[in-house]
C-alpha cells in the first residue's frame, strides 16, 4: 500500500457544481486503477456566497491534505446556463483550482461527452451506464454508488484522466500535457 | 505609522479582470483615508489559463501578505458578457476570493455604480471623473494615477467600501454587514 512505487499515482477527481460538489480519489499503478474515496460536499446549506466558497476551498484543501493527488480532474461543464450562474459556477471552480493550484498540484479539463466515451465508448451514454462501467472496471460495491451518485461524475473524470495519461506500460506514458505534447511534437 | 489605533483598518480594493486585475490599498483612521499602494497585475502574457489562475493566486496572497487588510472590496461586474467570457471571469475572481478566505478575510462587493454613486454623488460618473475625485480626495499625484489607471477602479471599490462602513466618529459605525445589520435591527 505505501510502498513508493514510481508509477503510482493519485488522481482527484471533481465535479463541480454550486449546490452538490462530488469528488472521486484514483489510486493507479500500471495497469491497475482503484478507487481510494468518493463523496459529496453538499453546499445547500449555506445561503451565503461567501461562506460556500469558503467551505468548497477548505474541504478541497482537506481532500488534497488527506490524499496527496498528483493530479486533479476537472468535469468541465457544458454552456447553457445565464451569465450570473455562470458567473457563479466559475468563482466555484475557482476557489476549488486555488485549493490544487497551491499545493502544486496540476489540473486538467474534460468535457462530460469525452468522460462517458472513454469510460463507456459512447458520448451519449447515461449517468447509469457511466455508473454501471465505474462499478464493473473499479470493482465497487452497490452501497458505494448507490450512497454517493453524485461523485459518478467526479470519479469519472478521475479514471478518463487515468486512461488519458496512458497506462504507464505503453508508449503513451506520460507525465502531464506538457509533457504529452513534448512527445507528441506539439510543443 | 505603525501605531495600533483600535480603529485603524486597511482595505484592499480589488477590480477583477481576466487581462488585468487592478488593486487598491486604503488605510483608513477616523476620517483620514490614505492609499498606501495600488498597482495592476498584467495577465495577458499568460496563454494558459491555469498558470494565469495560479498567478493571480499568487499576487493576490502576496498582497495580503505584505498589507495585512482587515477587509476586501471587490467591484462586482455587470452582466453582460456571454456564459462563456463569464465562467473565466468567475474562475479569476474566484482564485483572487480563495486568497482572501484563506486568509479570514471578510469580502464585500459592490456593483460598478453603487462605487461611481459613492464616490461622485451620480452612478453614471465615466472613469476620468471617479479617478479625479479620489485624486482629490487621497491626494494623489497625477503620476501615480497615469501610471496605474487601470488600479482606479479598485481603489474606487476600496474607497466606497470605507465610506460604506460608516466614519467611526458617527453612529453610522459599523465593523462589519453583520454588525451593521445588528445596529440596523434587520437580524
Amino acid at each position: 500500500m505505501g510502498s513508493a512505487m514510481p508509477t503510482e499515482k493519485i488522481i482527484l477527481g471533481i465535479d463541480p457544481g454550486t449546490n452538490i460538489m462530488g469528488y472521486g480519489v484514483l489510486k493507479v499503478m500500471g495497469r491497475q486503477a482503484e478507487m481510494v474515496a468518493m463523496g459529496v460536499i453538499d453546499l445547500h446549506k449555506f445561503e451565503d456566497h461567501y461562506l460556500k466558497l469558503g467551505h468548497i476551498f477548505e474541504r478541497i484543501s482537506g481532500i488534497i491534505s488527506s490524499y496527496l493527488p498528483d493530479e486533479m480532474a476537472i468535469e468541465a461543464p457544458f454552456f447553457g446556463k445565464n451569465v450570473q450562474s455562470m458567473l457563479k459556477l466559475g468563482r466555484a471552480q475557482g476557489v476549488a483550482m486555488a485549493a490544487a493550484i497551491q499545493r502544486q498540484v496540476p489540473i486538467t479539463e474534460y468535457a462530460p461527452m469525452k468522460i462517458k466515451m472513454a469510460i463507456t465508448g459512447r458520448g451519449t451514454a447515461s449517468k447509469e451506464q457511466v455508473a454501471d462501467m465505474l462499478r464493473r472496471m473499479l470493482k465497487l460495491n452497490e452501497e458505494d454508488m448507490g450512497k454517493y451518485m453524485d461523485a459518478t461524475d467526479a470519479l469519472g473524470a478521475a479514471y478518463c484522466h487515468y486512461l488519458q495519461m496512458g497506462r504507464p506500460e505503453s508508449d503513451k506514458k506520460f507525465s502531464s500535457w506538457k509533457d504529452f505534447a513534448r512527445k507528441k511534437g506539439i510543443i
